[in-house]
Parts: C-alpha cells; structure tokens; sequence
C-alpha cells in the first residue's frame, strides 16, 4: 500500500487545516476536504465537498482538528455555517480498516468508532508536536502584550505561574526581548530550568510579596492561583494574561471588580496557520505510515 | 531658579504626552496642557485648557510633539478635533525668555519664534533618545509582523534592507526570535555590524539572488530601492514592511499589482506610549535643566 | 531540633566543599572538615580536622562529594594526599540518627551504613540541581570549545549529539553566542525542543550526511555513536568534545588513528566552585531540615 | 594586471597569518612568506622564504601583521626569532609601484616608504574589519572571564567600563549569557545603545555606588578610571580586567596593593587565528584590487 492509493479526508478545522490538506495531496494521496475555509483558488490537488460526510465516504483516513470537540460533541469549525458532529452515520461510509486521527476524541465519538470498527488516534498530548507549535502560540501571547499594554515589553517586570513545555518557552523568548522575567512555579525542576534560563525564580508562596512589583501576569496553570487576594496586590496598571483552558487560572470576577486588564489569551494555535498546519502534518504523516505498515 | 518656578506647556501630541506631562508635574513645576487625549481622571498636579493660547500664556517651556509637523504647520494632535497651528498670536503669550522643546520645527515656526525671541530646541535627531524610544518601536514592528503573516518569525527568513539605530535594534531582536536574519546595506561598517550581531550581510546588488527565498522585507531606507523589478522576484506570500517616511523605499503600485501584502508601518512610535513619553522625557529634563542654569 | 544544636561533616571534594562548609557554618551549626582543598585563611566557623575519622566522629550529617565515588570505594579527593575509604571504623563515630547526604553510595558504602543504621541520602540524579549546576558546566564547555578551536564560536557550525538536561543549556547558550547549531537525537521530544530553541534537529541516521559540514561535534550520550565509520566524515579540522562518562560515546582510538582532534571533557562541574557549592547547598540544606522535622 | 601576476610578500604575524597568506594564494598570486608561524605541512601555494628581504624581493604588495609596530620599529612576530625592522635596504627589493597594506606605519617606516615611492595603506581603524573581528575578540574575553572566575558569568554582576564598537557586542553577548550588565560610559548614546541591548546604564560619577556589587568589572577605556579610590570600593572576590591599550584603564599597583585579581586582557586578537585572517583577509582583498584597477 502506498499513498497514491489513499483517501483521506480532512474535515473541520480553521486555516490550519488548509495547509494540512495541502501537505496531505503533496503525498500524492487523494484528499478531500469540509468544514474548514476555502481559500479563494482552491488548494491543489484537494477537492472540496459539500458535506462531511461525502468527504468522509470511502476515506482510509480521516483528519480531525486539534482543539478537540466543543461539549454538544461538534468538531472545531468556527467558519463553517453548519455544526459538524460525527455520528455513526456520517462515519460509516469509511473504508475499513479506518483510522481518524485527531487531537482528543470525547466519548460519543469513541462509540461511534468502536461500533464501527475504526481506530482512534490522538495527538494531544504529543509533547513534539506541542513543541513544534510551541514558536507560534509564544508569538500569538507576545503579541497579545504588546497590543494590550502601555509599556515596553523591554524592562517590563513579568511574572509567569506555572511553567510548562510552552511557559518555559515564553520564558526564554521574554528574556530575549529583554524583559525582566519572575517564574513562578509549585515544582522545583520547573523553577531550577527557570533559573537556568535567566528568569528569576519562585515559590507560589512568593507571590504575595512580588506581584506589587509586577507590570504583566500570565498564568498557565489550570487551578485558580490568582484570587481577589493576590489580584488586590498588582499595581492599578497591570496586565493579566491567562492561558489556562477554562475554568482557568484567574479569579476573572475579582480582576473585573478590581478594575484590573484582563485577557483570556486562548485561541493563540491560530497564530501562524501554515507553520503550525506543517507541524500537525509533521506528526499526522508518520502516524499514517506506521498505519500502513501495519496493515501489509 | 527652580522647577517650583517653572510654568510647562504641554501642548498636541498623543498618549505619549500624558506621561510627559505626568514626569513634567512630578518636578513640581505648573504644568498646562491642551490638545493631547486626556485621560479619564486627569493627570496628577497638570491643569487641562480650553484652548492652546491658554496652555501657552505665561509659560517659560512648551513642549511640542515628536513627530514634527505636518505640512500645513499644524502640530501633530491626532485626538484633537481643531488643527493646533502655533501661529504669532498663539505664542506670543509665552514668557520671556521663552524656549520651545520639540522634534523639530519649520520655517514658519522658526520664523515666529525668532521674531519673538522664543528659543527653538530641536531634539530630533538626538540619538540617545531614538535608541531610547527604539525598543518600543521594535515591538510595534514585531505585533506588524505577527499580525500579517500566516508563519512564524521563528525559523522565518528575513531581510531588513538598511541597517540604522532602529534596524540594528530590530536585527538582534528578530535573531532573538529564532528568525533567519539577512541585512542588505550598501554601508560595509553596517553589513559588518550585522554580521557581528549574528545575521547574513549582503551587499544591495545580491538583492536580486536573495529575494527569491524571503518570506518577509523590512525596508527602512528612504529612497526607493524595491522597484518592481525586485519586487517581482519575491515569492507570492512575502510580506513587505516599510519603515521609511515618505515618500518610502518600496514601489507601492507595484507591489499592489503583483499581489504582494504591503504594510506601511508608519506611526510605530505610538507603541508603548507609557515607556515613550518617558524616554522623551529624560530627554526634554537636562534641557530645561540647561537652559534654566543659563539663565541664572 | 535546630541547626544550633548540629555537627556537621564536610569531608572529601574539591574547592566546591568550601562553599558548601561554609554554607552549612552560616547556619550556625558546627562544622569540622576533612579532606579538600584547605582556603588560605580558613573559612569562618568551619573546623580543619586530621582525618576524615575525626571530622565524622559525632556528627549528625555528613556531606560527601557530588561526583561519588571511584571504581575502589574511595571518595572523590582530587587534592588530598591520602585515599579516603569511607569504612565501618571510619562511619562509626557519627551521632544516631546519622545521615550521609551525598551524590550516590556504591554498595560497600551502602551496606556499611545499613550495619551501622545510617541513612545513605542521594541527590545524584536530582533534576532540580543539575539544572541549578548547568550553568556553570556550560561555561565550562564553552571555555573547552574556545580553547581548542582555531575559529570562533559564533557562525561555527556545531552537532550536538544527544540533548539532555545539560544538553538543552548547552544548546541556547551556543545559538546565544552565534553558532549554527545542529542537535541530533534519538528521542523526537528532545528533537522538537532543540528545533522550537533555534537549533536545526535530525535524527541520528542523519549523522553521516551532516558531519562533512562540522566544525565541532559534541557528544553526551554515554553509548558510542561516534564510531570511526561516522568519525571519517569530519573535515579535519573538527574538533569533538566527549561529555559522557566512561566509556564515552566516541570511539577514541578511531578518532586518534585519523588525527582529529579530541578531547575528553570530564570535570567540567569544577567550574564556578563557589556558584556550584552553593546551588549544591539549596539540595543539601533542605534534606536536612526535612530529616530535622521527621526526627521531632 | 590580475592576480596571477600578482607578487604578494606576508611579513611577520602570527598564526593570523597562515590564513591570510593560504586566502592571498588562493587567488592565483605568486605568496612568498617570513616571520610568522609556519604550519607543519607548509601553505598550500605559498613560499618559505629565509629572510624577510627574500619574501619582499618583487612584491607588488606587502601584507604586515595588525597589531602594528612596537616602539623599536620591529613588526609584531612572536614566533619569530629575529626582530624584523622594515628598513630602506629590506624594503628596497619590492617592484613598483609597490603598496603595504598594514595596521598603521611608524614614522620610521613612513619616512622609508615615501623616500622609495612605496604606498603605506593602513586599516587599523576601519570600524568594518574591527566588528568582522568582534566575535573572535569577545569569545577571547569570555575565556578570560570563565578562567578567572569561581563564580559563574550566569546571573554574575558585570561592569563594562566604556562602550565602544567591541564593547556593545561585549554587553551583549554577556547579557545572553545570563550575566547582569552594568555599562557605565561617558557618552550618553553609547549608554542609551547599552540601554536598548538590554543592560542597565550608567554615568561614570555613579561607579562609586555601584562597584561595591559588582563581581567582574571590564575597562575598555584608555584612561586611568578606575583609579586606588574606586577600586577600594569593589568586593574582595572582585576581577578586574582591563581591555585597554597601554598605559590602561587601571591603577594597577593600587588593584594589586589592595589584593584584587587583575588581568591585563592583551593580545585577545590571537583568539580564532583562521576566522579572523580570514575575515582580515575580506579587508585586504578589496584594497588589492583597487589598487590594481587604479594601476590600469
């Protein structure tokens, strides 16, 4: 089996996945495409359909966007006028052995497959592919500071909660820009790799004492660290940034009453869409190989 | 003499002019001010006129915008809904011995100021000041180029065509960002300061070899060197930024007519407001300080 | 229980051990120390014994040397004339509930402590403090690139071979100083975190295609992948590093027999001893308050 | 005239000169060579010759070391046995119209060349070969500071005396590495340059406050600064290093009365030999080949 001999359809999504479509045609594989927005003159070698499931009819793979699916079971496809939710029916015309490849799936969409005998394959926790989109979503939050403040990023004092694969990024990235970067974090190797890379590093039980001194906030961890008695101490100028998927990390009442700026930055993966639409292909690709490995 | 003494009008201008006057009061001087966006709440010890003759009736200081002005004389105020012309009748309220601090002035100012005897103080060209201000006008060309590209800065190739104060700043800073940085000079002390800083130099008669593979341009060079002849042999999605004033380096028409994404990247001075109005002003301090030891 | 109330012994080591003893007397605990480089001058609160016997004889902790412990039990005493063997006599002197806190016990130190009921407390393989270490060891390398190499660093086309905790460091630091740097790896996180740094990634079957183009290869990857087959694609002017321990990852006879030129860069941890010393004591100190509170 | 009928003479040097003479070969000129340290294995291309006068006998140019003249008229050749003073005997031999392209002339060798129609063409203060030659010149210095040092440059207190073209790359290179860099200069642009790279700057009047923190302290400025008063205000771990050409930026005897580490940073040229003959080499070159198309 080889690529010329496969369908695969990728469908929902947002500008990424035009350029995931585009890469998957390059293979020579015949791909189509629904759900995500057409650009004018089309994509070559991609066709376009008029429904979910005629993309998905006799496709060996199916490509699914990253963000996951939304609570009613919808794919991600903030362009497409109509919900798109994979259903038993809109998946059965796949050509078995199927494989859907995607970020998560929830548990509706696991029925579906395990009834229909197609396998799922998720990628959102592949720390090299967060890692190749790390660049993109840093530039989507330094852009987010520099449209939402009155100071240089230059000299600011940051404060970053939490310090994960992309919060260790921005660090490196702020202190490039010359900010004076804080970490703040509850585990010792994150702040020992802070400290490593130039930031100054802290105790959660430091933060009472460093955030009067702050002029940016951004947190990434997903339980509320910032609560009305922290926000009370940043000064009246201070921004907070939180990239913590919902319910998120900042007590966004408190900041509102406080009188604080506050930016809920999710929707960063859109930054840069053929960088990181390249990157998804980087990781989808070898999966689609091993799959067709296996089955010779 | 002392600050205490001292009658300060801030008059045009943008957000840049509210921390000005804000460091202007905080010496303790009378600070008047007309024609720049007033903030919510007022600003600390700065009393706001009804009109620029108001501002400027009995002050021994005025303070006028950087970004000089425009060519009908008016003083740049783009928040003001009246053109502010400092016309004879509108400075001659000054006191004696009057002095004018701004970007720099034009024959018709220059003209009224020396028949009244009101010294002009230019700090346009200073370079500390615009190395000052630098930072904050490279971030604002940073969010330019986060906004208008579909790739990342990082591991983007880049060409900065010229290589000042502002260019070299925005040389080490894409570096930083993980960007492939050429710098085309016709300056060999510039192409070598480039190299030294870690990008590729080229001479401006390699343009022509090096386009092809540019995914971004930044031009800050004045006279018009991307003609459509070069323009040409840029791949389709290049972004192509012009810093320089007008008329600028790039042959617009013909950018528009190959269908290239041009940016005019003007008015990046207002980035940052906050850190610019206080760079400017450690800039307009020693010169009243100066001029106030003069009198004495 | 309180650091008043302690004896502590700093035994064996290299310069590292003052800074640590001296740590540990700022406490005001008592100190008695044996068997490293003794400071002109002393060092405040901190007692020079005669033997390692006498340093130990009472104490509640010991602090032995980071590198462990070599093939015949000695500890790691570069400047002491005499091999100290850490053996039951020797150990038998320490005050129940006694402690050794060191980098790892080989099992005839092991089993002496278990007879005589100490506890063996490692911190080899802390995360935490071999990024607080990087730094220093870092320089240390970079220091052994600059003195081998008749170019310079920056623009210099460098391979990391294998990219670790150090690894990682060692990476920023070159692409920081201008190098163009090459990380090849095994592990596609490691890859992606050395591309999403600004390093260029391969996977290790790219070894043989980019070596001809090396000035510098450096290994830390304790498996020998620099066999001679792969050595022979060097220019002759490479310069290799070997930062694994024994038996290394190049094969050195090979690398000898072709004339590169090589070198062995072991104990770069004695860079900085009074940095290391002290980021050694931030692991040391609170393994000893813990144990203080379980002893309560 | 082109290269091939070129005869080109290098005079003393050091193992810079190796490389210049190899890049003058590879042209496809006649090289004959003297003074400086000659490879086992000999230049591909060039000549050994036996004396300086034999290397001179014919050339159309004469290429001499950087470093200049010492006082006895002798060039800089520390390999080599023999003082080579250019004379009118050993200058004599060269074909007119003969050119040496040097650092800068004495008077002595000025006298000599004019009375024999030799053209003297110096490049000591092209600010272009001296950037090209930067990164070889701050690595040099960064061998200095991690040998002298038993703290690390990460996170170390570093105070750069003067901010010339060596000095900002210094600044930041050493800002990349995680130092905290103080620049004190006189010039305001040169500090608000240091400002914008990311240091923090100051005027030289306030050193005295700031020495007390400093870990490492770089003169860069030919004057005696840091005199015995300022230097008794520095730590006793303090190093001091002095960049500057004779008689220094230091008050020597006082810094060794008052027991502190000094090193005279001479000869950091010698640093990189093969990048920096190259990249003195990128300046001859040029010089050559107007001087022949002037001749046609």
């Amino acid at each position: 089996m080889n690529w010329k001999d496969l369908n695969i359809a990728v469908v929902a999504g947002d500008r990424r996945e035009q350029e995931i479509a585009r890469c998957a045609a390059a293979t020579g594989a015949t791909v189509r495409a629904y759900g995500f927005p057409w650009p004018e003159g089309g994509i070559p070698g991609v066709q376009l359909c008029q429904s979910a499931a005629e993309a998905l009819d006799g496709a060996d793979f199916a490509l699914f966007p990253i963000p996951g699916i939304t609570a009613e079971g919808a794919l991600f496809a903030p362009a497409c006028p109509e919900r798109i939710i994979p259903d038993r029916a809109m998946l059965s015309g796949m050509r078995a052995p199927a494989r859907i490849i995607l970020g998560w799936a929830d548990p509706k969409l696991q029925a579906h497959c395990d009834a229909l005998g197609i396998t799922v394959d998720e990628y959102e926790w592949d720390q090299d592919l967060m890692l190749l989109r790390g660049p993109a979503i840093v530039e989507g939050m330094i852009r987010v500071l520099i449209e939402h403040t009155d100071i240089t990023i230059h000299k600011a004092n940051i404060c970053l909660i939490g310090q994960g694969t992309i919060g260790s990024l921005m660090t490196s990235t702020l202190i490039g820009l010359g900010a004076h970067v804080h970490v703040a974090a509850r585990n010792p190797v994150q702040r020992a790799a802070a400290y490593a890379a130039g930031a100054q590093s802290h105790g959660l039980d430091e933060l009472a004492a460093l955030l009067p001194t702050m002029d940016i906030v951004v947190g990434s961890v997903p339980t509320c660290i910032l609560d009305r008695e922290l926000l009370q101490r940043l000064p009246p100028h201070a921004l907070i940034v939180d990239l913590a998927a919902p319910p998120g990390g900042v007590d966004r009442d408190a900041a509102k009453a406080l009188g604080l700026k506050f930016v809920w930055a999710r929707g960063l993966g859109m930054r840069a869409p053929i960088t990181v639409g390249r990157s998804q292909w980087s990781g989808v690709q070898p999966r689609i190989e091993r799959a067709m490995k296996e089955r010779k």
